[in-house]
């Protein structure tokens, strides 16, 4: 290992935050503060992307690491997040100059950005301008979104948090709708325009006996004669049903579900919101069946109520490794989990790859965890995702309320 | 005390289930199991009223207490709820002559029900007319409802767990927001169609720092003008701004907002939906905010995931009380908590009184909890619910699941 390079840290939110972004925060700046000869300063980026373009940093040293322990219990980008698009430099090279300048004021020489695969194509952009202009910068890429869509990579954190707050609060709707002896159909709508990992989390809530009836992802064509064929028997039969379904469901053309202006029921009345509530309303008019509608919106993405431990100590992990490996001298690299299943337990090994091979693509659910019926998951897929969330429950509430990190 | 008259006991859920209604079915199994000489059986009825009316009863016996323990963990009704109306027996006999053969036959002598101010009208007449017709029964009200709506009760079994997923998603919903530099509007719809109480409780997040901007309960009359110049002037300010309101508000008229067919943005449109959806609305035609809607839904009621630890004790101590006092010849009561603030601590003494005066009546949040502008809650408010939640989190889940109770 050769010698790193003696300068500053900066750290970066991105994107949608997960319940555990912050934890990896936190996993950067403790493993950072273990190299004092090395790194003098750590940064944050005050929103992003937009901190760094417009010098607005946040001196970490002014928080105690009592203090920032407390991240790991924060919803939100406790740092501030973005949604900046930086153009090629080839095409725009105003606000690479910008952020090089930023860069040499305040002498950072280890860049760690945490995002899905849009922000991964943000650093890789920079770590390629930073070497065209001679800047000698460390750029590695933390892992992040609840879609779990970034390839070769396991699981992404802040997935298991996600899937063990659907979980959960499929099983409340399932049996709050049990309480009577007939239910209604129930559908929710769970995130996930082009992906269906997080709808197939709701699949674990068979674990205590209170499954979904029907599942829909992405990635299967959803016919509307089908769904309500599968949804009348289902109720017919048991006087209660429960669907949930992604929000990013697709016809046999590649039409969004939710965007179909001729999604009509039989009254030819166009139905309109959000996909559970489409469905629901055209269920209503089709069968006179009560229904209703659910969206988990952010509190799946937020979640951090009921989060996975897991989730939180992979997530320090992560963070604690990208900057190992950023003064260890990598540069344009993400960091990866791999699952080692040696003896039937889950253990997860920490790697990295060029950060080209995830910016701006996106891993599916494979369709062999999808039934030939496309209307749900099969029974392989809690192999996969129980681990994730099998943990005790170890949050930590001051007087019953989150007991968060503030600026 | 006289002695007790032998006989077997029969519990029963009625309405939505709040998280603790099991947990109130725990304290009276618990309970009427120390009292061998005096009960012989101990039934629950499957589906409420409708399990009394067909003779649909399950036998508690074949449960074990440490199976039964996992009733405090278990959201919706485990031995089945109803929304059965009963006609007053002066208008139609038929129902009370079932429930009377059904508790003869049964040798039925005490009776439990668990809910809300329509389930202790219920109660009432089973009462009265077993008295008519010399049937030697006890029946005792056991309250339950997030709605925490009952006169002569400081607060009702299943308030607190709702306020405390409240609190919490608020400021989940707060930080998502504030990880932006410009954020949205955020309109969140809490449950309670003619009491505030439930949408107060959202003030609670102030106490992480992460508190709504504004408050709208159905107690104040809801004036969309002023609350459309609301929004505009923090929005302007912080460019953010987060709303809780009740899904009961109503204009001057007493007209629910979620019904009015007249409530037009300024192009004339009419906007649908709940509340949140067409509050959102308006102001995005009106200012062009970006806004985001959230309903709460049943996830507050059913809150299984981050429940109050003291709202458990508590339902599970009613239920116990109730049962001692049915034995002890009390009949046609409720059970009511009063507080008792001596040396500034919490204490919650458990008494009784005559369900008359709580069947089918409300009890509203007290004006003095609304702020002169009506769009806010005022600390005092603080004082009354912090207690409720102000617990250490001890939820037991099992590998990430809710570990239920299922019959």
């Amino acid at each position: 290992m050769k010698q790193a390079l003696i300068g500053n840290v900066i750290y970066g939110q991105s994107g949608g935050p997960t319940s555990v972004i912050n934890s990896s925060a936190y996993g950067v700046i403790k493993e950072a503060r273990k190299y004092p000869s090395i790194i003098n300063k750590i940064y944050a980026m005050h929103f992003g992307l937009e901190g760094l373009l417009n010098e607005d940093l946040i001196d970490l040293d002014n928080y105690s690491l009592e203090e920032l322990k407390k991240l790991t219990n924060t919803p939100g980008a406790a740092f501030g997040s973005n949604r900046y698009k930086l153009a090629h430099y080839s095409k725009d090279e105003a606000d690479y100059i910008k952020i090089i300048n930023t860069l040499k004021k305040f002498n950072i020489r280890y860049l760690l950005y945490n995002g899905g695969n849009d922000s991964m194509d943000t650093i890789h952009k920079i770590s390629e301008y930073a070497k065209k202009v001679g800047y000698e910068l460390y750029c590695v890429g933390i892992p992040k979104t609840i879609d779990n869509d970034l390839p070769f990579i396991d699981h992404t954190a802040g997935y298991a948090s996600a899937i063990k707050f659907i979980a959960n609060a499929v099983s409340e709707i399932y049996l709050d709708d049990h309480s009577y002896k007939v239910g209604r159909v129930n559908i929710v709508e769970i995130m996930g325009r082009n992906a269906g990992w997080l709808t197939a989390g709701s699949l674990l809530s068979k674990l205590n006996g209170t499954a979904p009836d029907l599942i829909y992802v992405p990635e299967a064509v959803f016919n509307i004669q089908n769904f309500l064929n599968d949804v009348h028997k289902i109720y017919e039969k048991n006087k209660h049903c429960l669907v949930c379904v992604s929000e990013g469901i697709k016809d046999e053309n590649g039409n969004f579900i939710f965007e179909m202006s001729d999604l009509k029921d039989k009254f030819g009345h166009t139905q309109l919101g959000g996909v559970a509530n489409r469905l629901s309303k055209i269920i209503e008019k089709e069968f006179g069946y009560k229904t209703r509608a659910f969206e988990l919106s952010l509190l799946q993405r937020a979640n951090s109520i009921v989060p996975s431990s897991i989730d939180i100590k992979e997530a320090i992990k992560v963070g604690e490794i990208a900057l190992k490996k950023a003064l260890q001298g990598e540069n344009d690299k993400i960091i990866t989990l791999k699952r080692n299943k040696a003896n039937g337990k889950y253990r997860i090994k920490y790697d990295l790859i060029d950060i080209s091979l995830v910016a701006n693509k996106e891993k599916y659910l494979p369709l062999t965890y999808i039934n030939s019926n496309l209307n749900y998951i099969n029974d392989s897929f809690l192999d996969y995702a129980l681990p994730l969330i099998k943990d005790k429950d170890n949050k930590l509430f001051k007087d019953g309320l989150l007991d968060i990190f503030k600026l």
